[in-house]
């Protein structure tokens, strides 16, 4: 706060309630009725205090206190406004301000966020047990923490293969029992909830980050979820949905940045790895990486699952399949078990300069 | 197909057996392994011929049948795959290339499809009794064929207003009944599907345009789906969703372009009237726009209108709302019930000249 | 203005020297010598005020006068500052503010801009004294009210045809010379700019809209010229780019948008028809659309150029070629002279309707 | 190259004289005629060979030789042709497959490529002798290998500050010679060359990359050139442009990644890491990254520039300021000397575990 008053002698000094944490400029010629009208139509939703400062020329009203059910859009249909002006985020319970200690999350032994590198590794889809035990062995003996395996796939086409639903539940159980891995895997509707009983950690796939009443259904149960970034979502996007999560009471959210649709047509969809920072400065929940997707090309994941846990990563997801050209979805981006195997040895020097346990 | 053999002499003619509708092109290094086992591995899918055409230094496979199971992506995943391009594309139900003539979706005593253009009008959010029923009666004075309004609401913030819900749909019917007017609301889970039992029209919003699970729901319901194109999804990816729909036996599917997400600001999305031909010439469905939410200022909905029907849309869904700055939501964007009606006066005209009644 | 003092009892009157076109929210901890700091090198750039607002917890400063040469991104490059709104769009001489009525810019008989629809039509690239000839008395005949041809081409590749350079230019004099349509050809450096004495238009590509150097120079030369909005350029750089032509004395700036580069590959770019409205309100500039190279196929030329008349468009440049598959570059998204006539009679009803004459 | 004949009973085997490198899908139903002026198009540009394969039902035309001249768009307006596919990119100089080994350029006695990691820092814009001498040495002091400053600024409004023009180059020649720090400027005009006739490397900035004239002249001097990828270019037409100043004779082309545009606005752009292991498979060029640029943002350097060198980059580019809030332009994404000293020693054991020297 700049110290007060005949200090700058061109300032005017005044009493408001709070810090302004949204700015609304009003127009020039707002009539007196409309700006009464929005600020009563403002403080009447609760918790809002308007501090309207009244120039010869130019008007400007200081908001403060909760303004998280406030849109700016919304105001900005006031024909006595010019232009608005939000200073804090509407994310609360995501909010690095407000919980500036990072979250960790227990997943079984392993944990996500804190110390060490979550490592989730598996195929895209389950297959059969063979498969699913297979890999699970493999890539925990390569060091990685979790297996993934999806038993729902959401797959753009109806003809597609669509997963084995129940049955690839009970397998990637079955590859727990055998491994002792934690099992992470995507939900699709809230309706296969129950299925997800024995499930530690519940993805929710770029496809659905919006998918609200789904995100209000698992805001009520306990497990971690890991969230993926939709694929022309804002990080602030990002941590609404996370929000919605939290709000019901959920705070174990991971979330995930799988690539961003763009232009560029060389690579499946762009890597932002500026997400990591980022969303490490705004929030305090954990962030991990799938290279897999954002790329879609084996090849790629070696180098950019280097360059996540560079830039601050907690973790990785990555896919892992036994034969790759065989998978029944996402073969062109699935790496095998022995290229997983070389990816952990090159990433445990980098985990380490970054000051991680791999 | 050209004239054979002698005609081009350095032509090769051969016997095929069909169109081909996915070309595969072979590594040049390419090992007689890899391609038997590509070759097996896409016959084994059933319903598909692989004919190798193999030259000196390269070689091509050229599929015949139906292709819809394959993704370019896993072909290409083959360590004996230079390339791959797709020829035929992947959907077929919602393939003019297989249903030449335009569908036409009856909703009560309006149609979508045809020579009439649709006018679906109505608040965003339903918010009373007094509110709709008010609305309703002056869009439909006005000429509107259908009313909208939204009980269950996408909101980015868990905070703002969800909608009133099954005692929205109680008031959209109450306005239906005193209008005559059948009512259009979007559906967010499929676990409301019970609450549309008497909804005329079932909106899927952009945001669960890939929600894979409701869509196959929506395949099982009879009823006319209104199908928004999500913000960053390809006219390719909206149609595959429509064949989700159409797969599961409803054939009543209504596409809707809303506005993509770009780089630009000055619009909250930027309205893709080119989608309209380029739909309705892929399509045989019926095709509308949303001209409110795509630019998110009611003052561009006029001329956004009038462009949506010079390139020949089927119709367009309008947000009209009392009082648009005490609008529980999307205030910006809505027109008042006097605007609808210049609105509608302005395309009379140019509806006439399209050939469209209104 | 709303009322003064008494009127808003919680309100603040206070002496402001004019209208805040540009808000800074200072941060909360933000100290003395920082914030004096900030406006004294604000302050320093002459013809702004700047009006310091400090409350209990925040503070604003107003600014007043000319911020042209201020960037939101380096204020906010302070240790004080929280978040800074500029109220005022950057340009000042395209800004339909302080100019009100529509430009009306005269090329030969012809003119851009009013009440008559601007039909500029011809070749890609200029290849032979018979192509341009015969094109411009074909579309002649059809009503075009001006020639387009490159002589210059920006392609790609370097080992494509780049044009026929001065010759091209010399062939389209000719071609002006047998029609009298006065003729449009894009310039691709400053060094070329003599070559450009007798042409009447000069185009400046989506390519070289932020060529600074460039629009200076054409700035210095009275002829209109026509402004090709960059592939992902938003409305405001387009705007930026017309005032670096303006503040070098030419007014005569026709802005065109020509598509912008999405996701979407159904066609080459995605039209944003809502940039006319949104450009005319904007800015008292004509602004004409290029429906050929937006979408890059020819049977949507006719679709896009209605839709972009009915928007309010004042005018179209379109691809015509006499013979399209043999078209030594954009062959694809060209029209014949027989489909350009037919578009021609399609447009008038429309153009009418508009109240536009063609 | 599959074996022979009777391995592939269904396969034929026949003569094709070189391996394709485009394919051309034909319609069904085209005509001899249609087919035959199209091979006769394509095959008199010179130096290619059309191989024709005609099925029952589908027929494929194979080309073989050099189609760097075609454009697939162009192929495509042939009413004959269903689809088209390119096979091999089309630039060649470029182009790994003909140049297997990494390009390194010497500057100075610095290079770029190589085993040693290219670090350039210096101020956005030359302001005074002053700041560009007291920047330079402090940057040499932590180790930078070059120099860089603006002295030729390209900004988006004509009223901001422009740069020191030829004043500003001979500050960086003063500071170079305090120093011997090699310098890298950007050029924005053909007609400013002789002006760089000292200056070591020349950097053609995002919103140049396709200013083909420029880098047409930029092929005939034998400079090192960082050739920045446009905002919105995609990789191909990046290495598209380095192709044009290759094919004019210099070889000395650094690839500069520094954010694209996208929908995000958390960052000013988003930086495409992935852009590195891309480009350095592509092509034999050397590849370096501008955090600075990409994000905009001065606390995101250090991470993006972590991540930067752990996916494989050959140098960083970063605006380094002395008092970057007083800085001219861009000061919100520069460091002081004091952060670059902390980046530096933060970036010394990723480049020895990435195996560069720094």
């Amino acid at each position: 706060m700049p110290a007060k008053g005949g200090l700058f002698p061109k300032a005017l000094v005044r009493q408001t309630k709070g810090v302004f944490i949204m700015i609304i400029i009003l127009k020039n010629g707002a009539s007196k009725g409309e700006v009464e009208k929005l600020i009563h139509s403002i403080e009447s939703l609760g918790g809002i205090t308007a501090n309207t400062i009244i120039g010869e020329h130019s008007s400007i009203i200081g908001l403060v206190g909760d303004t998280s059910q406030l849109n700016e859009d919304d105001i900005a249909a006031s024909d006595a406004v010019e232009a608005v002006k939000r200073v804090q985020e509407p994310y609360k319970m995501a909010n690095r301000k407000f919980h500036p200690d990072d979250t960790v999350i227990p997943v079984g032994e392993a944990s996500v966020g804190g110390g060490a590198l979550a490592m989730i590794a598996g195929p895209c889809s389950v297959e059969s047990e063979e498969q699913i035990v297979a890999v699970a062995k493999s890539v925990k003996e390569s060091g990685a923490s979790m297996l993934r395996g999806g038993a729902f796939k959401p797959r753009t086409s109806p003809y597609a293969f669509q997963g084995l639903h129940d049955e690839g539940i009970r397998l990637l159980l079955k590859a727990k029992k055998e491994t002792g891995l934690p099992i992470v895997t995507e939900i699709m509707s809230i309706e296969h909830l129950e299925l997800f009983a024995d499930v530690d950690v519940i993805q929710v796939g770029a496809r659905n980050m919006q998918n609200f009443e789904l995100l209000k259904a698992l805001g009520h149960c306990g497990k971690p979820i890991l969230l993926k970034r939709g694929l022309s979502s804002t990080l602030e996007e990002l941590l609404m949905s996370a929000e919605y999560i939290m709000a019901g009471g959920n705070g174990n959210v991971i979330l995930c940045e799988r690539g961003i649709r763009t232009f560029e047509t060389a690579t499946r969809n762009t890597l932002d790895l500026s997400a990591v920072p980022m969303l490490k400065r705004l929030s305090h929940l954990p962030v991990i990486i799938d290279p897999s997707h954002a790329c879609g090309i084996a090849w790629m994941v070696e180098p950019m699952a280097r360059g996540a846990v560079a830039v601050g990563a907690d973790g990785l997801i990555v896919e892992v399949h036994n034969n790759p050209p065989k998978a029944l979805c996402d073969g062109k981006q699935s790496i095998t078990p022995a290229a997983f195997d070389e990816l952990m040895k090159g990433l445990r020097p980098m985990a380490a300069l970054m000051g991680r346990t791999l």
